[in-house]
């Protein structure tokens, strides 16, 4: 049979977690929590579904959540989003990403994606006859050399996708860096997709720099987030994307096809746990702050040697002290071996920089670092 | 700005439930029955929330609930289904579709789509950059005129759409018509792509003949079904493909990339009902035809002609007797003038052949049709 992703398996994250269960391994390889989203957000679920919320919402998501939304989005950066037009939810973020390709990108077209990405942009792009145009972060720290952007660009380049906090990396953009994106965008017909699932996970005083804070770009981007990441339910599959009034009804036109609309009940949870408790997501920063804190401190006996964590809620180690093996090859044996799994960083690459690092995620529990941190302490 | 899909416009489902809501008229358009799914249903999500199950699923859905759609459909249809590596649990039938035409489909080939036929394949296929070509139903039945079909196949027809029952007519396909669609794509490369959401909702004594009955056709097909339809809760939105292990792989890596997995609570809890109340799929034949029946005698009052319901949840009629105008326009005269809401046939057609019908949706409570029926028969 013919395939349209030849390139495609199955993605890293379902091998290494699979892997990681017949192993009997801790689980610090997908990026979700393994402790559990807040009861009364629960709780709410069970009342909308007892309160007949069980037939489908409309497709661009119930009004009190995108109302909720809009006032978040006012709040945090400063920005007036229309809920009516310009916001839509999503069955998660990642049917956000694929709907915006799938909207906005075009056969023949070329879309800058900026190494490492996660894994579900580059196929995304494919499947639009599209050609994806990779550009490296900078070594070391994980920034974005706009330089190398601006050189990549051509007439051809309808998009850009840009991802801070950064997935693997934990880089996050600086007021400069939007600055720059908007400086390079400028009067051409590139679009910013701009994955911001990690943007209530930022530790510097900065904070997270959406694009959504610099008009200029919040005019030509579509942003995307996830409940699952800032609500630790990663399950429940729901994410929204917000953009300008013309790019979301392009969105929505392909939307409305993919999944018309996402688990009612949990729209109704989140549109009253939003307005009940904005400080879920303002006191997320010191709660992984002190999970990052935590787990560095567990780790600090070890032989790996630890990167910076600007964002998100990733460790990167640096294993090289222990085996000098490719990071595919020392992820299984970490998880045979050593009882724990991780995520290997060349799936995130076109072409893998064979860097010996890891990626290890702390949104897990005391015990679970502790676990964790006993055996790689051992290694 | 460029539009991908320059005749999409807002779905008409979303089009007609936002008018119906805005004239406070009785909602008898978009397909949900305006009852509960079954308590012990609702229980347990809420169970499975509370035992930990809100982190991702596996990309392909849970075992256990993979499981019992194979005991299923080795009950229902004879047929043996390899849950591991044929079945593939969805954000609701509308992904299921969408991820298979982007996974099968490719630039340049061509899929036949029978009219009416539901809203989302033609978009689904126009984006993979190929070519629907459309093949009307036979009048006045709707039932499919196979000659016709086959003057439609081409070397570059690479999937063929069916769905029975059909929405919206409600014809269903007869062992004959399997027979038929075998000898049509035997030694082609057709993919057949059914979809059969209302597969529990058939009247006739021989039930539904779904492609996976005939072995020779389940070789070739991505069946598609829908908790939704079938448990009462069309806002859960979950959905699975069946297919055989080549077309699921290619499959799953477009899902995978789509949505990734889909909402895990309701996956529990489907595994948990399905293991302990396979009555309920058994019963719903007769719960529906009761409501069919009550329908019809409620409207027979009424000056519009019912047309037959072999299956599914909608009665079509034809208004003629009533006003001579386009479907469309009379599905708007209707909400505003007699505060009841269906939808018209045009949009499932690329050239609507004019007739005077009108899709209205009996999954809808005792009070709701009487209600509904006394508005209508006034006309
Ligand atoms: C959808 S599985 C991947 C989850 C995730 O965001 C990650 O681990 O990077
Ligand atoms: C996804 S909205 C459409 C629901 C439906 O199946 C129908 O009304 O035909």
């Amino acid at each position: 049979i013919q395939t349209k992703l030849p390139k495609v398996g199955t993605t890293i994250f379902s091998v290494m977690s699979q892997l990681a269960a017949e192993h009997g391994a801790i689980n610090l390889g997908q990026g979700f929590p393994d402790f559990e989203p807040p009861e009364a957000l629960r709780e709410a679920v069970s009342r909308a579904m007892a309160d007949h919320k069980n037939q489908y919402a409309p497709g661009i998501g119930i009004g009190p959540l995108r109302e909720q939304i809009a006032l978040k989005i006012a709040r945090l950066y400063g920005c007036e989003v229309d809920p009516a037009t310009e916001i839509t939810i999503t069955s998660g973020a990642t049917e956000a990403l694929f709907s915006a390709i799938a909207a906005l990108v075009s056969a023949g077209d070329e879309v800058i994606v900026i190494d490492p990405a996660y894994d579900s942009y580059e196929p995304a792009i494919e499947l639009q006859g599209a050609r994806p145009v990779r550009v490296p972060l900078a070594q070391p720290d994980f920034r974005v050399d706009w330089q190398r952007i601006r050189e990549a660009v051509t007439p051809k380049t309808r998009m850009i996708i840009v991802n801070s906090p950064n997935n693997p990396s934990g880089s996050v953009f600086s007021r400069a860096d939007l600055d720059e994106l908007a400086a390079l965008t400028r009067g051409t017909r590139i679009v910013v997709l701009s994955d911001e699932v990690y943007e209530h996970i930022v530790y510097g005083p900065e904070g997270h720099q959406s694009v959504l804070r610099h008009p200029e770009l919040a005019g030509r981007s579509v942003v995307v987030s996830s409940f699952g990441k800032t609500y630790h339910c990663t399950g429940w599959k729901l994410g929204y994307a917000v953009a300008p009034t013309a790019l979301s009804q392009e969105f929505r036109k392909v939307h409305q096809y993919l999944t018309f609309c996402t688990f009612n009940p949990a729209q109704w949870a989140f549109a009253e746990f939003m307005a009940d408790c904005p400080e879920h997501y303002l006191e997320l920063p010191a709660f992984y702050q002190a999970k990052r804190d935590r787990f560095q401190a567990l780790l600090k006996p070890s032989r790996l040697r630890l990167l910076d964590v600007p964002g998100g809620y990733f460790q990167l180690v640096d294993y090289s002290a222990i085996r000098d093996e490719d990071d595919v090859d020392f992820s299984r044996w970490l998880i045979t071996e050593a009882g724990v799994a991780g995520i290997p960083l060349t799936p995130f690459y076109a072409e893998a920089p064979g860097t010996r690092l890891l990626r290890l995620c702390f949104a897990k529990s005391e015990a679970t670092m502790e676990a964790a941190a006993e055996r790689l302490c051992k290694l």
